[in-house]
């Protein structure tokens, strides 16, 4: 196990969510000393939506989680850690295959209501004994906590990640409680890494799925370890049902936008913590692009930014190197305008116009890179677009873990 | 200095091109003990193409580059080493403009007939000052050798890249000598880092640059260091004509097929060179896609394929990790089945139809792997479309080199 991640967060204290029960096992998929297998039981009633990795390569447990989010109701998750299954072509497929029907058997549901996720290491068949013994004992274990639920579903993760929020819905109060695992392949296109998010509140499935993907977009889409985009990224939310309150079904219902904001709440949250154990990170990255001439285009010029190891690497290094950030800017082939651009770290313009500053001071600027949270503003000058971004830098942590991963 | 690149290749013995002289000047742009400014005379009568970064935020260098190389005739390349003057604004531009006109003075030609190239550390302005003396004193100079100027258009690079290759036109004996520079910042985008080709042979501009477009398409424009496109690249072919063959006009000239062959020989060549001049390598690449559903969706696969930090750490590890070939086959954005694809390591079949072969034997992958010269294969199994591509590993030396490049 590397060292804890200098930018860990303690594990917050997370409310129990009515109608989901995580118990976790050991599967024994590696040869390490610690539970591999997390199971969660969700109330009859759940409701579910999905955003899931668009590497066309993914996952059996990403094909057959895409279709039964599709389906909107959900009894039951089963994370397998230490093996993706990822590329296992037939033989995979049983093993996944399996595990719904055991589950399903148990619990008297479909097994399309059973979702699984796997991550670790790509192209080894899940081994189908160890699966299977792995969720009879989950099956017959206690209950565990969050935190407990949240270590046994990471892989390279050196801390345990989880979040949480809440809203008023009508005169109910809801809750939500989420964990996630990192820590690399992480370049969300649509979904990333292995994210849960689990309320008592009372919503219909479509609405469900819309205001994940619009947290999605604003979140994990938005946060970059190394570029490299998971075969198995996925992030549901389970809805029980439990708070009681008036269900959701649309925008437009008092409440739902309430819980859009806490939504959008816990997966920013989510998202941050994955940054925070990106392999071998030592700083946070923030990246706001201003002035872009979209949205859209202001997140590309944002993930260059965020993705370029040269850029990553000095800040790794401390370096004010802001033509790094130019460079980076001007490769995301995007419209830009260098005579306009304008750079800052922190609130400090180092660059605008297309050159440096007349007064630029160095100092305030080393200053704030010696910190762990690195904050870099581009100004485009062009539109109204914008975007924030995070990521971390590129040390020379993140090649000892990647080049001695499997052995 | 670092030390010199593990794939280092020794300097060849390079022609002298008739109506090409290159001198050597220090203009002591940064304080080191060498000479950082090249000058390079080219006799009258000489014709020029050049490709040039896509990167919008270029230097003032590659657009008066572009501009004089759409003219046609070219009598003098200076390149200054250590300041890529890029992102300077009009300080940047009146510095190089005070290049050419110096030189346009001496030369009694015009100041779009010298083209200059600067590389180094963005958004410092070239000190006019330091420039002028530059220039001076490599007017001044006796002519260097071949080795001598491709040391110092270097900056972090680790050895001299220089090739040669020859052609016959008619009953004439045309000779090409080129020099490059890279070493970071490397994903060409139409062209790439600093190079320059010299020949003797006569060619009209426009089909020069028609031969140069095409070479270039299949040589810089494959290869790749670390994802980051440079604001400066720029290469450069200069015909000074005195090898006295029928003028080249058009493809269907006689020897056009000749010239062209040797111009793709010596493209590929130097960029060859610059991959085993990448910063940290320790591995020189290649990744053969075959088997896409078009040429340039195999390259975009597989500069995917060689742009992953995971694919590059498990091959500087050593690691015969194909899953991340896999996921980075996957995120490319590109067509692509899973369940058709197939993956080798040299001429060793590991996956194919989407999971492992039946008879993996990782042995002679390990073997490979712990070679110089690391082949990747990728059949998608959807087409004709195919394309090679090179890369070097991602290493400690990387980080190190880039987390203190400016101190």
């Amino acid at each position: 196990m590397t060292d804890v991640s200098p930018l860990a967060r303690p594990f917050p204290a997370l409310p129990a969510i009515s109608g989901v029960t995580p118990r976790v096992a050991r599967a024994h998929y590696k040869t390490w000393d610690r539970c591999d297998l997390t199971y969660v039981e969700l109330s009859e009633g759940t409701t579910v939506a999905g955003v899931f990795t668009r590497n066309v390569c993914c996952s059996t447990e990403v094909e057959m989680g895409r279709e039964s989010a599709a389906l909107g109701k959900a009894r039951a998750l089963v994370v397998n850690a230490g093996n993706s299954n990822a590329f296992t072509g037939f033989r995979g497929r049983e093993a996944v295959e399996q595990i719904c029907d055991q589950v399903a058997a148990h619990l008297g549901c479909t097994p399309s209501d059973v979702f699984v996720s796997s991550t670790g290491v790509i192209g080894v068949p899940l081994p189908k004994d160890k699966a299977r013994e792995g969720v009879a004992a989950a099956l017959a274990a206690e209950p565990c906590s969050w935190e407990t639920a949240a270590e046994t579903i990471g892989t390279t993760d050196t801390f345990a990640k989880g979040a949480t929020s809440s809203a008023m819905i009508g005169g109910t109060k809801v809750q939500l409680a989420g964990i996630i695992k990192g820590s690399g392949m992480i370049a969300p296109d649509m979904a990333t890494m292995l994210g849960y998010i689990f309320t008592d509140a009372a919503i219909a499935p479509a609405l469900l799925q819309q205001m994940l993907s619009a947290a999605n977009k604003r979140s994990f889409s938005c946060i970059t370890v190394d570029s490299d985009t998971s075969t198995s990224d996925t992030v549901l939310v389970f809805a029980t049902g439990k708070a009681g309150n008036v269900p959701l079904v649309s925008m437009d219902d008092p409440g739902a936008d309430a819980f859009q904001a806490a939504l959008d709440d816990i997966c920013l949250q989510l998202a941050h913590l994955v940054v925070r154990d990106g392999e071998g990170a030592q700083k946070f990255i923030e990246i706001e692009v201003t002035g872009a001439v979209s949205d859209a285009s202001a997140r590309k010029i944002g993930l260059s930014v965020a993705n370029s190891p040269l850029v990553k690497t000095a800040i790794a290094g401390e370096d004010a190197n802001w033509g790094r950030v130019v460079m980076a800017v001007g490769k995301a082939g995007e419209p830009a305008d260098r005579d306009k651009l304008a750079i800052r770290f922190a609130d400090k313009w180092v660059a605008q116009a297309g050159l440096a500053v007349d007064s630029y001071d160095e100092a305030p600027i080393t200053a704030h890179l010696k910190g762990q949270d690195i904050r870099i503003g581009v100004d485009l000058g062009l539109g109204e677009g914008r975007a924030t971004v995070w990521t971390c830098d590129l040390t020379h942590g993140y090649i000892s873990i990647n080049a001695d991963y499997r052995s």
